[in-house]
């Protein structure tokens, strides 16, 4: 199943609209969260036709499962330039996050392009192993890598008590599936897709519950590719900060989020 | 005046609440976003009680002026360690900001500490002048820096034309006056007190909108004076992140913002 269908959403009234949460997009049992984000924010995309997704912010209150969601979506300004939106998504009465988001005109800023820094080396794609799920059922790697091509250099596959004493880091790549291109709900999906960066550092692997994260586009695609760099600068009292960087071939920056998340418990 | 008094809330019905945007916390006449989220912030406070803020992300709408504000804010989930809510503060009929936040309980994370990136090298307060808002009305420095001690290094101070072939990084110091100490809403005012650090990089000086801001409270303090780190990596077809990371004299992060915003029109 493509993750254009995987994530599809039908309006079904005033702002309202279903989805249905596809089995193996699970970490642990748990959807991934980029996963459900997507899937909301095709529906915020179908309020605001013609504009693209440029940022989206969600805060997570309850784990998703497998099995049909319902979300409402409300604008709350429709500018020249960008609509703003909110939204929560919806499963077995519960709120599993709630959203807000940016879409803009395409082409609406300037032409001027500046870094200041460089997309990091990483090794070739050829290089990098994809990641396939566990055949004993354990949690590393998790059953949603068969839907998408996550791979990881061989020294970010190290984790557990023999990555003790090293930086919380991973690089890598990600495609989708049978040459299904990245827009911006897949580049949503990729930066969520890593494991966390603090189990290449010896932290506990663990559920590392992620308490919001915020996604930005900076360039929607369509990409075939991308270089990822998943990193965690600092844990104070348990909690982390999470930042991964994508990259397209050229090394130019097409996405980047930041999230918080609480250390596994050891 | 006080920022507590500056950004004080009055419970005026179930979630709702009232506040005073206050003269002179403006920057080109349009008041400073991280005051108005204090604003918003503090009422979510009133409604998790005992609890500390931990993470708020916010989306403006409409630029805020001097004046009465009202906020309508909705507990979303009170859980054993968290809550989660979310609210909007209007002005004038208008919405000017949405935001959603996490307040945790005191402790709630595990005693883990690990920082793999130390806090930058600052010249020590001293050697750092106090931007005081500028006589002739001109944008910069803005009218609200009579309201805290915001303190540039002087090498942060080049701007425009002046700075071109720079990379836009600030660093300085901030506190409030008379001996006032940083709670989170004085952390949340501070990640948005440094003039864009584009500025610094020979990008046109005017009105830099925000579109979107996180603010993670990795340290409640309270806090004397913290050390600021302000930087932008991209700035991809005129939209840049910028990047606050905000620092106790021990080198504790104590504090981090990214935000989205757009280049100022040249």
């Amino acid at each position: 199943m493509k993750f254009a269908e995987a994530t599809a959403v039908e309006k079904v009234g005033d702002g309202s609209y279903a989805g249905e949460v596809h089995p193996n997009w699970d970490i642990a049992g748990i959807t991934n969260g980029g996963y459900l984000i997507a899937i909301l924010a095709r529906a915020m995309g179908e309020e605001a036709p013609g504009r693209e997704l440029k940022s989206v912010s969600a805060r997570f209150l309850n784990p998703g499962f497998p099995g049909p969601v319902t979300m409402e979506v409300e604008t709350l300004k429709e500018g020249k330039g960008t609509t703003t939106l909110q939204g929560q998504l919806f499963q077995g009465g519960k709120t599993l996050f709630t959203a807000h988001a940016t879409y803009s005109v395409p082409g609406m800023g300037s032409e001027i392009d500046a870094s200041f820094r460089p997309a990091p080396e990483v090794r070739p794609p050829e290089e990098c192993p994809r990641l396939v799920p566990a055949l004993d059922g354990s949690m590393l790697p998790p059953p949603f890598t068969a839907n998408v091509d996550l791979m990881m250099e061989p020294e970010s596959l190290v984790m557990g008590p023999a990555a003790q004493g090293r930086a919380p880091d991973i690089k890598g790549w990600f495609r989708l599936l049978d040459g299904e291109l990245l827009d911006p709900y897949g580049l949503v999906l990729a930066t969520d897709a890593f494991p966390p960066a603090v189990f290449t550092a010896g932290f506990p692997l663990g559920w590392t519950p992620t308490v919001d994260i915020s996604i930005y586009i900076r360039d929607p695609g369509p990409h075939e590719i991308v270089k990822a760099h998943v990193h965690t600068r600092h844990v104070t009292n348990g909690w982390l900060e999470e930042d991964v960087e994508l990259w397209d071939t050229a090394g130019r920056l097409v996405a980047q989020s930041r999230q918080l998340a609480l250390l596994a418990k050891g």
